[in-house]
């Protein structure tokens, strides 16, 4: 299974995942009240997609830099490819419950909040898997990686990826808190390049 | 007719077709009760979206390793692989209708489950259609392809098609037995390389 | 300007309408009596996404085609080639408005048919911009294309083009036959290399 | 980071954003009035999808001919590059503001056509951002470019981008002013290789 078709694969749904995310940002339309009010009171929607289109993008780029360092892809890694794959198309599902409900507070936000960390979660350890299931397989890596500092990045990724499930405990006492969450490591992760999703030998430049 | 942009063109309607489907997981929003209460009710929802996403990324692969062995393209593979597509981005609609019809049973649940099963049918044919076509056809086949063997893999593939009329007529017994079945036959595919719906001669890896 | 880009672009642009036009096949789902019933009301939708998906099929194939005679894109073709891929971008449109007023007939059903007419004879018109355009600048032209060979196909290719005013003129006096006659023009080209629209000197294979 | 694959992605989101912008293009349906009608009152529509079709398909142009500058893509220039596919993928929204609004006029017109003015202003200073960070790092250029030359495009674009928030201000005063502004300064520059978007240095062909 040569790698080339699989980036392609994965980078289309990238793409689209990612434009689609738009599609749920929307105001009631003529006869709602002022657009003026309308689209001040959508905030929630903005934040959404700012904070879904920061984290695809920034998954596209681990993808990337992880699809780089293999020389080739097996059937096991294929399928796992295809999970990941399966939490970023369901992102703006979540996207959606969160512009929908943040605004009106309470427990549905709460759920809301929950049910976002919670696809965040699977794709964070879905790549995890990735990461792992190639740095088991030295057969895999490109010969340009060394296995002992892949591994090792792995256990940062591994470490890193701990601050999912304690997102997703946040969202239960605040909806608010948690997007923020969610919203700064992705931001860490651009800005840092040491910072706990991305360890800097993952990082690329 | 280079096979590369077939491939791309193919490769962008999966993405796009796998990516669309979490469109219709929705809630019905503010003002519809719970939010964590609605969430359980769109459980069809997500099952739909689990099938339709596991059998479009396994006919990716599949689609993937036949291509593989071709050499070329004539204008009979490329129709032939439009009828495919027509039905790969058709999915999205039975999946819809399972999604709405599956939890209230009765006869609507059957006539979604048998519509599901329609199109997965006809997909399976279309890629039937492909493989056998390739095999009669030795000039379009890549040298390192034995056509005898390619011949064997479609019949082996064939016999495991003859799954899908017998779950159409499930679906008129038992709508969630149906999608069951879709779910095992994609699973199978994916831990049993020697399962009915790939022939191990067929796989990948 | 090297055409590998406006290829891939196009591509795109081609799967993503080809795969959108299955957003519109919709029943109106459960509340609204049995959904077999549904299924059958909705049989406008189904022709007009046939009809629909294989017009861009085949405008994909035709347009590979002729790239595959480019050595290079100059500033004009690049923006003509835009103005096909708006007619494309566009036919979900019609071919929504054909599945929402075929069935009800009357006036509504000729102007829906009138309009799919007229953004078949946009794209048509488009095509035909672009392979004239290339056969007047030779240097466009792969060196393995005859100038000459080229502007004849330019030429069968603007007098099956002619079929398009007269399907808009048709579509005034009978929507369907309007429908069927693009369904007729399309299916001519898969099945007949000598057909009006594809001059054999223009097919592929 | 080679660019290749940042290119893809790109390419993959300019062409999901270009070909979504159709599913905002609607009538009433049926039960609303003639077809005619409703094809009448929903020009601004027409007017909106025309617009901003043209303005990604000429900032895809303006991207690929970025892109064909530089050598290799930096850390920065990747999220740059994230930042103004922000801005494509968000162009639907406010075109469909404008959609709904235009026609109505008042002060919600001023605000949709503010709000869409905002968008193209952003994806404008996300452009003009990549381009100066290129020319600021002589490494990122590909070796045929000129870096003098390629900061006196820089400067020639930051002077045509002073445009938009000239038309932003217009947006206030008139809607349709300010959209038949962004209409003309996007033909411009299709029919004007010196016209104060796209200085010639910078374009193709």
């Amino acid at each position: 299974m040569d790698k080339n078709r699989t980036e392609a694969f994965s980078d289309g749904v990238f793409a689209v995942a990612i434009t689609l995310l738009v599609l749920d940002v929307n105001v009631a339309g003529p006869g709602h009240g002022s657009l003026a009010h309308q689209l001040w009171t959508i905030w929630p929607s903005y934040a959404a997609y700012a904070v879904s289109f920061l984290v695809i993008g920034i998954i596209w780029v681990n993808h990337h830099t992880l699809m780089s360092r293999l020389a080739k892809i097996d059937r096991t890694l294929l399928f796992l490819n295809l999970s990941l794959l399966a939490f970023v198309t369901a992102i703006p599902f979540p996207t959606r419950l969160v512009a929908q409900y943040l605004r009106a507070g309470g427990w549905n936000a709460n759920v809301a909040a929950a049910v976002y960390s919670g696809v965040m979660m699977g794709m964070g350890f879905a790549f995890l898997a990735i990461h792992a299931w190639a740095g088991r397989h030295y057969e895999l890596l490109d010969e340009s990686v060394d296995p002992v500092a892949h591994r090792a990045a792995t256990r940062s990724f591994g470490i890193g990826a701990t601050i999912y499930p304690v997102i997703l405990g946040v969202a239960f006492v605040s909806a608010a808190a948690a997007m923020i969450a969610h919203f700064v490591v992705a931001g860490l992760y651009v800005f840092d390049r040491t910072g706990p999703v991305a360890p800097s030998s993952d990082s690329i430049g």
